[in-house]
């Protein structure tokens, strides 16, 4: 498939369906997308199926607070740095980059650096959704290196890290993002197509063009077409009446209230964020969690809300929707689950919960 | 010259000299450069002169707050891995380390890591003293790029920093030594030896060599011999009678007070350091100041004192001694004379101060 203008709207729409409130409110990924590809042409997307064994790929996204990424733009060549950083610490060339990252911003800035770099991106991911650590992916789960990781910013400071572990990865790359002022530009655990068919997430990128497509041709809240498509459920529809925010440790940590309105009237639903949302309560009861996606949209744009754009009066439809299965194993809640965040309950699906 | 374990033992002495209490307490160098070249056999000192032009040499030193530096230790082979991570950033190979930093742990600890890593060390560094910041170098004001800067720790983690200047160098290494615990090892201003013959100053570690020397052959308080090797100054002779001391991002501030004894009976030295003692004040006069040197000495042990370890009661000769000339310019005063550390006066030399 080719990714031109239409496929970016589409794909914008579709990865912050996925980012469940983080990775950053796409809308910059995709005006640079647009740009880039007006000017260098349409970006290549590969399936992951059609590629040798042997190539290499660079899962690549922006790292920090959301809060700071939508005053923070990056410059929009980052991709080719770190492209450069990652071959020359690995000895070999790179066939493509891709997103590592598919919820938000990053399942579309790559097509930027890619059209700006001239080179394809895959069809595939390490999340189909958002979290905020670097730890937590697939090809993390699946044994891949994190390292080495490429660092570059805006200024063209470029820095490769080569940690023990992924867990030093995000204590290194997270302090480095501080000192950048809150935001920066990575590639992230390179890998071979015979590793990423194992630890990357295949297709990830066009199943959200999909849903992107899908929603542009409902008018008003497409909540409901979002549901059947992805086998959801809408947990309120109503009023937002508080956000509590703060950015914190690189993150932007808080919670928002929902008043619903209609059919809803008389619920009270909060839900929870560190860049994603992560759980959704009522009444003192879990109602999603993560791993599972829950996604505020904006009734009158159908536009999903990013946890940063939350604001008092916005009329929203909230709904929770299943992850990709990769992350319900017990090995992967043991990094994703609501526990890694702190919170005191096990994870139960959306279906088991609303089934 | 070789390098065994009687020139290693002047190093330590005549490098505390240079700290100026600052650089991280040699001892922890000494005994790793001791028990290096046990291991691995003495390792070569070459001139400056002797190498050729074009050959790559790369200074190291620890860097942190030389409190942390005192319980968390290098693991040993840090040189070969900051070796081996500039040279695949640079594509060539390096013939000899040196020592970023003649005074304190740094003047010695490279040669621990020559020793490991079977290579050079070249009798030159970039300060002649300690400094606290990555950017106050001989290799600085010679416009020599400070990148690539490759830092590692014990753990075997390595980072190499690509950076648009060395302010920007400063300010992520200084957050990367943070995220590790307080402190680091690395390879920084990678220069050829026609670079060095600018840029760094040759002989500073057979000059230390000798100053030990000197210092292991008095008994008592060398100060007096210091002084006249040095062309130094003893500002007072007394009893700590205070020291006030925090680790205050990524370095250790604070100050002391001297109450003098015998001849100096009645009078009050103060100095302050940020890692390396920067002023010295009596009755409201600054007596000594950075650039030049100011070193506290034990006078029991007859060795230097480095700040982390100054300690109330102790019995201390402190002493001032002209800088490198090459600190003197109005150029090299801009990025380490007194204003530099936030005082509001000029530099005046210790020379005219007390001549």
């Amino acid at each position: 498939m080719l990714l031109g203008e239409n496929e970016i709207g589409h794909l914008a729409l579709g990865a912050a369906v996925f980012g469940g409130g983080g990775g950053g409110d796409p809308h910059i990924g995709e005006i640079m997308a647009r740009l880039a590809v007006r000017r260098y042409g349409p970006v290549e997307l590969v399936d992951l199926e059609s590629l040798d064994d042997g190539e290499l790929i660079v899962p690549c996204a922006m790292v920090g607070a959301p809060t700071v990424m939508v005053e923070k733009f990056p410059a929009g060549d980052e991709g080719g740095r770190i492209i450069a950083a990652i071959e020359k610490a690995m000895g070999r060339k790179a066939a493509a980059l891709t997103s590592a990252e598919l919820g938000g911003l990053n399942g579309v800035l790559p097509i930027a650096w890619a059209a700006h770099a001239g080179i394809p991106v895959v069809d595939c991911d390490l999340m189909a959704r958002a979290f905020p650590e670097l730890q937590m992916t697939t090809a993390s789960l699946a044994g891949i290196p994190i390292s080495p990781v490429a660092v570059t910013d805006e200024r063209t400071n470029t820095i490769v890290f080569e940690t023990i572990d992924s867990p030093w990865a995000e204590t290194l790359v997270r302090s480095t993002v501080g000192a950048f002022g809150g935001s920066a530009s990575m590639g992230i655990y390179p890998m071979t197509v015979a590793q990423a068919r194992i630890g990357a997430i295949s297709g990830s990128l066009s199943r959200a063009i999909e849903v992107g497509r899908v929603m542009s041709e409902v008018s008003a809240d497409p909540v409901d077409a979002l549901c059947e498509q992805l086998d959801g459920y809408r947990l309120i529809s109503g009023k937002v009446v508080d956000v509590e925010r703060r950015s914190d440790g690189g993150f932007a940590r808080g919670s928002a209230v929902v008043d619903g309105t209609g059919r809803d009237t008389g619920r009270l639903v909060r839900f929870e964020f560190q860049n994603e949302n992560l759980a959704a309560l009522e009444d003192g009861k879990v109602v999603a969690s993560v791993p599972d996606i829950i996604t505020a949209v904006d009734v009158h744009t159908g536009h999903p809300i990013t946890t940063e754009n939350l604001r008092y009066g916005q009329r929203v439809s909230v709904m929770a929707m299943p992850c990709d299965p990769f992350w319900r194993s017990p090995e992967a809640l043991a990094i994703v689950g609501p526990r890694v965040f702190g919170y005191e309950f096990d994870y139960e699906t959306v279906e088991s919960i609303h089934g």
